[in-house]
């Protein structure tokens, strides 16, 4: 990978993470706040958009191979495909892109959050919250969770010949299983805690939610924060060391 | 291109978008107009509608290259794809397309159109409207959500080897990732003002419904009408200047 | 096509309506009967549901090239792909599937069609009736949501080499796009009548609910039968007229 | 088959079979379980929590073929494709893959049920119950769902090229189709029973059930387990038997 330019390299994670933020905090703005035309559109809207937004932020990262989640990331890094220069470039590029992201999401809505009252609301387009907060349990959801994620895609990288996180790696159809992984596994394992799996997007827009002059908002509720940080690292981590020995891959 | 058939172009254009506003119409008719089978079936299935509208619009207009959308068009003429004679043909073209489109889906729903007591819901049906007016609000979400649709379809001529816009360019799985793309878009950002992403889409249908005989039919509310059709023109030109900056198409 | 097997071609559009059937009428079954796990589950449900069902039983009829629907075949007759001896023998078997397929519907449901108490419901598993009754109005509905099928297939044909209705002329991914196609076309166009857009599909299971002795159930509306049965066949002969001349296949 | 790592094999089956039960039995959770962010999802839902649930089940066991599920292994192994020997393999670590993935599933939503007051439907996250409960109808209704999945995975391996049980003869999109398909068997013949078709997505979560100290759970009604056995073996050995006859695979 000594061709790789770093800055691009870098500029790829940052707009293919903004790009899954910008649409996936859209999603449950649209379902959570006031007066949206998406206003209750159900769990099932949110997995949806979620997952779509993966497809979409996957493809406006294809020249970095469209890590856009320090869990994938790290999962990578311990498999050896990325250095650990890498891992970090991407994962500042990641957040930063997480911050942006929301903060146009939070323009398209501007209206919206205007006109909310319910200041947990306004957070929750930002960033998790547990339904039943208890730090040990949620921290479990989040590693399940993103176990589930990076397994999968270890998968798919030996069975599809989808090597996200390599430059050139992303063949065609990479955005699609992708997205329907995402898809599912918000479906299947999202209830508890809103299916951070990805320290980016649960950390870059509750910083945005910090700065940004929301009217009415309250806490960006930084005692839960980092919970959606470690659990997806530790998921991550553990997805790696399994994957060799649980694919069949040395086979 | 000097052997495109030019008629063929806009015959092409005008089939395409059609079919996408027959069917995009098609399903706000089925989801708000009293009596229909799928009466407030929720913004997901109004998100699968539209994005499936796109698939089968673009299915039907692969002799062009299937832009059906002047936000596409722009792009592409900023970018250089097309020139200023086939964008001006095509959006012609796209806007009779958006008319006809939108008079037979009132055909197919004309007794409900009859019994719907509620004006601004037969309005609805044809053109968007935002749920909190406010121009430079709505004018702000049409250019953020039209940028993603064409930075996303750039990122796929790119990555996926799939040319809208380029007669013959479009290979056999195009249509998927747009209508996949649209179903996301919908569903993450039209909650404020029903993503129009596309002049052809809302002012071919208000002209529509300007000229048809609809029963107890309100005002077409033309105050509202320059906002879709100016800022997914501004989306689309901003999508294709910064492309080649943000993917690293030059590298 | 000297070399087709009349009697396997007979069986293949015999086993993918009977497939189509079951597993559409399956679904109409599990959102409106009582006590089903799906009840109430919204129109979505069903549009996934039906396309889902061509998804599968395009891919059960492959042998004969997946008709399964007497208005595709009439169109492939009016375009010359498939003989008149063919399209009855296809249309005969499509007929036979469809009256077995909501036999083995009804068998999966049976306990549900016992506790149903509404006798409408009840037909309503098996055949389509349209929300405003008006032959006029629900004809031309078919007719257009017919049109959208067999155009848009034809459109496949072309675009995507897929030949519907060629043995042997389906490729892998074939049942994809008509599975989403009808998707769409039941969300978009649905509202009305129900989508029967195939003739087998609502003639088969009426002569199906009429000969079944199933715990009172009411009429079987034969008053409204012709509807379904005239409307997709003109539907599907003006597409075939139409896509020729629509979709640029003559450059 | 000479060249097959048994232990891996038996390993590989675990695996999918686990990562299917953990996501399938994890929607229902989402779902059903108080204070979850999915609480009353609908059943549309579930048909795709499961129906991706069996995408990234496929994935992950893509070593063996996978099978994932003994009523597809039965139809496997009377079509001559597995030996008597590689289905127990097969079946044992499906049965060992559905207890653990239901255990981690309990992990990942355990908050949610010791908040659950109702231990029907703890159990329900478990395991299917029938809404009206008669063996016989039951039985037919797992027979008939159970056929058209193993059914219609006969004509992917003969149409699609998609080998389910041949180690290596997993193409690359091999996991879509089936799906798309089990989304919707769910959606269609899901109703009366909750769609087990999968003894050891039935049995082994029954198990775990049985075995974990789940607060305030009730019985795991052993009465109507074998029912979900039963049912599904049959309906996969009538699919394997008629395959060859019905699918024009002789000609």
């Amino acid at each position: 990978m000594s061709d790789v330019n770093l800055g691009l390299y870098f500029l790829s994670e940052f707009v293919g993470t903004a790009m899954l933020v910008l649409l996936g905090c859209g999603v449950v703005a649209n379902v959570v706040l006031a007066k949206n035309k998406g206003f209750g559109g159900g769990f099932l809207m949110v997995n949806w958009g979620w997952g779509l937004a993966v497809f979409s932020g996957v493809l406006v990262s294809a020249y970095s191979g469209a890590i856009i989640n320090p869990a994938v990331g790290i999962g990578l890094l311990v498999a050896g495909t990325i250095s650990l220069q890498m891992f970090f470039i991407a994962a500042a590029a990641q957040l930063v892109g997480g911050i942006v992201g929301a903060i146009v999401c939070y323009l398209a809505y501007r209206k919206h959050f205007d006109e909310e009252e319910d200041a947990g609301k306004k957070l929750g387009v930002f960033s998790t919250a547990p339904e039943i907060r208890s730090y040990g349990a949620n921290l479990t959801t989040e590693i399940i969770g993103t176990f589930v994620l990076v397994f999968v895609i270890f998968a798919f990288a030996d069975y599809g010949d989808i090597h996200i996180g390599v430059p050139g790696g992303l063949g065609p159809l990479a955005a699609l299983p992708v997205a329907l992984l995402v898809v599912g596994l918000g479906a299947s394992l999202g209830g508890p805690t809103g299916y951070a799996i990805n320290p980016a997007r649960d950390l870059g827009p509750r910083i945005a939610h910090a700065i940004l002059p929301i009217r009415g908002k309250g806490p960006s509720d930084w005692a839960y924060s980092w919970v959606p940080v470690v659990g997806p690292l530790i998921g991550g981590t553990i997805a790696a060391l399994a994957a060799p020995l649980l694919l069949g891959l040395a086979a």
